[in-house]
Formats: structure tokens, sequence, C-alpha cells
């Protein structure tokens, strides 16, 4: 069995990947709208992993409907929500995918799929989409990670991930500067991965 | 790390042991009240997985609290879902438990715990309580079964299990027999683990 995991090159994403590993053949998939150089940074990570690893380019009409979305709520999560739901979408609608999977934590509002955006994307498109973190709280994704992830931590605006904020940020950057992004994401706390730990 | 996984032979919580091997030393922990054997089929399967189990007795007041539940709401959840979480606190009180995960999944709706209550009992009793199919539907729970698990499937009231329901069950058969028990519990289908597929 094939899973292709979303892959933004943080603890989450990775350590969901390493869970699947023993029981399917993972692949790791970054979304970019080529904005920035995203692909490059969760490729190197995933080659530091040992899990194959490829981008897809969704219709850049996502970034910016999430754009328009983000100004005028002037908070992040429906942008977001927004864009993780289109990407999956995208690719469950690729005929070779069955299994897609995501770093989707217990304690984690965004991104989250309603459970029926869920049952339907997995009715309409025939995948399963599945959450290897779901059933795992903070102190335990925590554990797991330090056992198998070496990793880097800093504020999101110093650290370069693979995820939609990071487009979306540049974005907003191109089109009202800095200032903007600071108003409208909260500073928080970035993982990146160096590099998997031997267990 | 080690992790205690609720058991009940059946095929969610057997999977779910499964899943988490690679990365835990298992145990599996049977709850039982001693009103039926479901300790010596429990032992039996965990013995066919591979598994070192043993068997809990938590206070027999919860089977009686939770028997005058199920007999005033004239249904079973809420009286399940009692036991459910004083077995969980009781095998948190263990000082050797760190980590206790059991076979829920995305779309159960009982057993089931409410994540202040998750939240209480890791704060309260410093443990992890963790739930390895929650981000798993349906459908690719049963993919990974029949991957790995042989199972056979019958009526709850036909197949010998290991859960909560087996013995409320016989408590409402010893006090006001089985068309009370038909009153109470939908039939519905029931597994038990035979064996273990090689993968």
């Amino acid at each position: 069995m094939y899973v292709s995991v979303l892959f933004s090159g943080g603890k989450d994403s990775s350590l969901s990947a390493i869970l699947l590993e023993p029981f399917f053949e993972v692949e790791l998939v970054t979304c970019g709208f080529s904005l920035l150089p995203v692909g490059e940074v969760a490729a190197e990570t995933a080659e530091r992993l040992g899990f194959p690893h490829r981008m897809i380019k969704p219709d850049g009409s996502i970034l910016e409907k999430a754009y328009d979305m983000i100004l005028q709520d002037g908070f992040p999560k429906n942008a977001i929500n927004f864009i993780h739901r289109n990407v999956i979408e995208h690719l469950a609608s690729d005929p070779n995918v069955s299994f897609i999977a995501d770093g989707i934590r217990r304690d984690d509002r965004v991104p989250l799929l309603e459970l029926s955006q869920i049952r339907s994307i997995e009715d309409r498109l025939g995948v399963h989409y599945v959450c290897p973190l779901k059933g795992f709280g903070r102190a335990a994704v925590n554990e797991l990670v330090q056992k198998h992830l070496v990793i880097e931590e800093g504020l999101s605006e110093d650290i370069l991930k693979a995820d939609y904020e990071t487009e979306l940020r540049e974005m907003i950057i191109q089109n009202h500067g800095p200032e903007k992004v600071r108003e409208i994401f909260p500073s928080h706390v970035q993982s990146h991965v160096i590099e998997r730990r031997n267990a």
C-alpha cells in the first residue's frame, strides 16, 4: 500500500511519515505555488529523512483566493484551511493516489478539516485521508519527535518551511509590506527538521 | 518507551497494538470484573498476536454503577463511556504506566472520551493517552486489518469478546434475563481476532 504524506519539512509531517513507514510505501508530497523556493527546502529535508519526495503545484488561483480571504478576515485560519482542503483534493484527484496523510495532531486547530469535509473527499474521490498523529497530544508527539528527529525551532518569520503560511506571508509582504504580516499572523514557534535520529 | 494498549481481542485494539509495535514496547491490558472468563479469551488472542498480556480488575463498583446507568438510560452509551474513563484512570494510576492506548477510530462514537476528560487524566495522572486509529476512517482501518489480521465477525451476542459490553450484558442477563439485553443493546457486528497475518 502506498501513502502520500503532505510534507512541510516540520516535525509533525516528518513524524507522521515515520509512523506510517513500517506499514506503507511512503512518498512525501509538498505543495508550492512558486512564490518561494519551498520545494528545495522540503526536498533536502526529505532526502535526509530517507523518503522519496515530489512537488505538486495546484492552480495559483487557490493561493490568490486564500490571500483575499486572509486580508478580509484579518486572521489566517480560514485561508489556511481553504488551501489545505484544496491541496488534498488536488492530490486525491491523482488516480495513482489512494492514501493521503498529513501531520495534524489532536490539539491542532489550523489546518483542520471538518469530518463532513473529510468524508466528502473520501467518498467523491475514492481515497483514504489519514492523520497518524490525530490521536496524539502535544506532549506525546514531543516524546516521539525527541526519539526520532533532530529539529531546530525558531519564530515563524525566521524558519523557512514549506507550509502554506510561508507563501501566504510572502504574497502579503510583496503587496503590503512586512508590517501587514505581523498584523495578521501571530508570532509562533515553528520547527524545521534537521535529520533523523537512529532510534 | 512502553505503551499499555487496552485490549478486547477485537480488530481495532489489535491493529492499534500493531501500529505502535515498531515504536514502543507494547503490552496488552484487558479489564475484567470476574463475571465472565473474558481474561482467558483475551490472553489467548494476545498470545497469537505475539504480545505480552495482563489483566486489570478495577473496583466492582464501577461495573455496578454502569449497570445502574444503563438501566436508567435504556441505552449503553453513557455506561460504556463511564467504564472506559474509569478503566483508563485505573491504569493511569499505575506508576509504571506512562503511555496508554486504545483502539478508538475516527468514526467511533462509543466509547469516546471528551478532549477535556483526556487532558484532565493526562495532567492529573502524568500519562499520555494515545489513540493510533483516531485519524483513520472505517475503510482505511479495514484495509489495514485485512493486511495484518485474520478475523471472524458475528453478531455481538454470538462473539465472546473481552470488552465492557460483554460483562454488562451478562449482569443484565443475570438480573433481568436476555430479553432486557435485546431491549438495551442494538444488535451489531463484532470482530474477534483469530491470528496475525505475516505482512
